[in-house]
């Protein structure tokens, strides 16, 4: 366990705090947004257009680089900070969630040493357990990497939840013992679905081992935000307790509403491929009273429109197109349209969480969270 | 007629020649490629990419933007210059070869008049005429503008091809008559198919109206190499004893062969959908020993190829990514890599481009196309 995160204020009113992460790759101030790059590469955007937006890191899916190009291809090149020319921090994921959620169900078999699972792509059969997973992102030289879990679908039984979470436990372990660089940063995840009993022991196990974070997983796949924010509320008071703070991340959570409840609560980052997802399919962020910070440009009423996509931004997009020009370009299926609203949405995250984390600075944080929640 | 159009010099070996175009937003240097934008965009690219390239104007077309976003919009927005925030030349074409081509061929029909087509998009029935061609090209605000013609189809028979050619000089005359800004510069367009009595008369023809510029058309459509080279030595001798000279810009030609035969030739500017086109499918401009200067980069002798795409490139993309990256994005089908091959390939053209200028200035094309075909 490497202390790699650093506590530099906490907000006088919340848990919500301001931190700092430092990698081999550079340092991450949280509370810090995490895009998702699955296949290296944020879909449509350059290393470069992420560094101009401030992304700080993000999120590489392991499930499909081992599948595509390969690990001994990316470890052939240098590892995926060299592969892709990205030269900040870079975080990996497992590869759990999504052969449990990529792989044909049927195909797919979980037993007590791993999981066996069909390629997306061509049918072949792999199996993966802790320490393949781990072995795969150390390979990757992700900076940060996660302990391989068993995500439980939702919504579960409790026998299913509990026998996932032990299962999860169990393989924490084993990816801890897998774990051979010291800076290489790895997180242990907390399962236990919606039951209060099964994340509170987690919890409890998961923070009782030497991992260098904690993440919270399970929590956005398909339950409501209200039950987000309960597992939430039974999870970080026992994070909290601990002598050591550490920095603990939210599994694939990322909608405005959700950042706020999060940080409020002390989680320090998060990952989600809302912004990017979204803007590929026309719905540009947005800081106007629409709904959920969202509008859909390719809607008729921006035809002709000549304002920017959001007229408080000061992104390369906003300060150079028109929703009239998005809204042609979506319409007409440009290849360019997808590159700029990624662009301006995942600016728009970066600039919420820079805003969040100067509130934090000046014990403002439930006031900046009025000005955007009401 | 204007002369916006100077010679600066002319190689002492062979027809070809340097040049400046003046136009309302800025200088063309000539011998000049002329990607094309069909839908105001050059796929995947911003505008600020083009500028990085070294693009020096690009061809939109009129029968896409006529049908989507339509020419009140463009012109609502401040023309297309304004609607997609290019600030350099832009060239349009007559929207006639797209209304032939991309019509539904038993929908087109073509009367002494003009044409009458269905949209591709929602089959509405639609009719250009010269001077529709015109005012639509007008109002999008192009730099340089084409007159209204009937390209004939590959192979034609001399009688559908006399045809063709007189209709396109009747609509020639109309096409002039409708021009009204002097800022706005319209080309003459010569047609014939691969009958040398017709191309001459074409050439006489369209020479001896007061067109700014004379555009060679009708070989780019399936005729061979031969036939394309066979039509330039009819045609520029006409054009050549004119007593100003005439900027010269040959239609939907552009592969680095043809790039060489027109120049010789004394050609001053081509368009051509080839590097865009064929980056977007994976194909990579290569100055090796390679077919056609192109190369499949998504062969598998790429994967884990750690040099650029041409080692020879100074562009953005070679000098940030590997083929084996490259390699990569096309067979994981991310955006990115449609992004990157377009970029490098456009770069590649100008560059040839530079150095064609370059060599003419110092008399030298023929020793320079030797270092290209040998």
């Amino acid at each position: 366990m490497e202390n790699f995160f650093r506590l530099l204020k906490q907000d006088k009113k919340s848990k919500a705090m301001i931190g700092e992460i430092k990698t081999p790759h550079g340092v991450i101030l949280t509370p810090a947004f995490v895009p998702v790059g699955s296949q290296a590469t944020v879909k449509s955007l350059t290393p470069q257009d992420l560094e101009e937006i401030g992304v700080q890191v993000f999120f590489a899916n392991t499930y499909h680089l081992y599948l595509r190009p390969g690990v001994k291809i990316v470890k052939k090149m240098g590892g995926l900070h060299q592969f892709m020319n990205w030269n900040r921090p870079l975080m990996t994921d497992s590869g759990g969630f999504q052969v449990f959620s990529l792989g044909r169900s049927d195909l797919v078999k979980i037993d007590y040493n791993g999981v066996s699972f069909r390629s997306h792509l061509d049918g072949s059969r792999h199996y993966f357990t802790p320490e393949k997973s781990i072995e795969i992102q150390q390979d990757l030289g992700a900076d940060m990497m996660v302990a391989f879990d068993e995500c439980p679908p939702y919504p579960a039984t409790y026998e299913y939840a509990k026998m996932a979470m032990q299962k999860t436990h169990r393989w924490a372990s084993r990816s801890l013992a897998t774990k051979k660089r010291k800076d290489q940063f790895l997180f242990g995840v907390i399962q236990g679905s919606t039951f209060e009993a099964l994340r509170k022991e987690s919890a409890e196990f998961i923070s009782s081992q030497m991992f260098d974070g904690l993440a919270i997983g399970g929590v956005a796949v398909g339950e409501s935000k209200k039950e987000m924010v309960q597992v939430l509320d039974w999870v970080m008071p026992v994070l909290q307790k601990q002598k050591v703070k550490r920095l603990i991340h939210l599994l694939g959570v990322g909608e405005i509403d959700d950042v706020f409840s999060a940080v409020e609560r002390g989680v320090d980052m998060m990952d989600c491929v809302m912004p990017t997802r979204l803007g590929r399919m026309g719905w540009i962020l947005i800081k106007e009273k629409v709904k959920d910070f969202k509008d859909d440009i390719t809607k008729e009423e921006f035809v002709g429109d000549r304002r920017p996509l959001d007229p408080a931004c000061q992104c390369f997009v906003c300060q150079n197109f028109s929703r009239a020009y998005l809204n042609h370009l979506f319409r007409a299926k440009e290849l360019l349209a997808y590159r700029l609203a990624t662009y301006h949405n995942l600016y728009f995250m970066e600039q919420l969480f820079a805003k969040i984390r100067e509130a934090i600075k000046k014990d403002k944080f439930f006031d900046f969270k009025k000005t955007w929640l009401g």
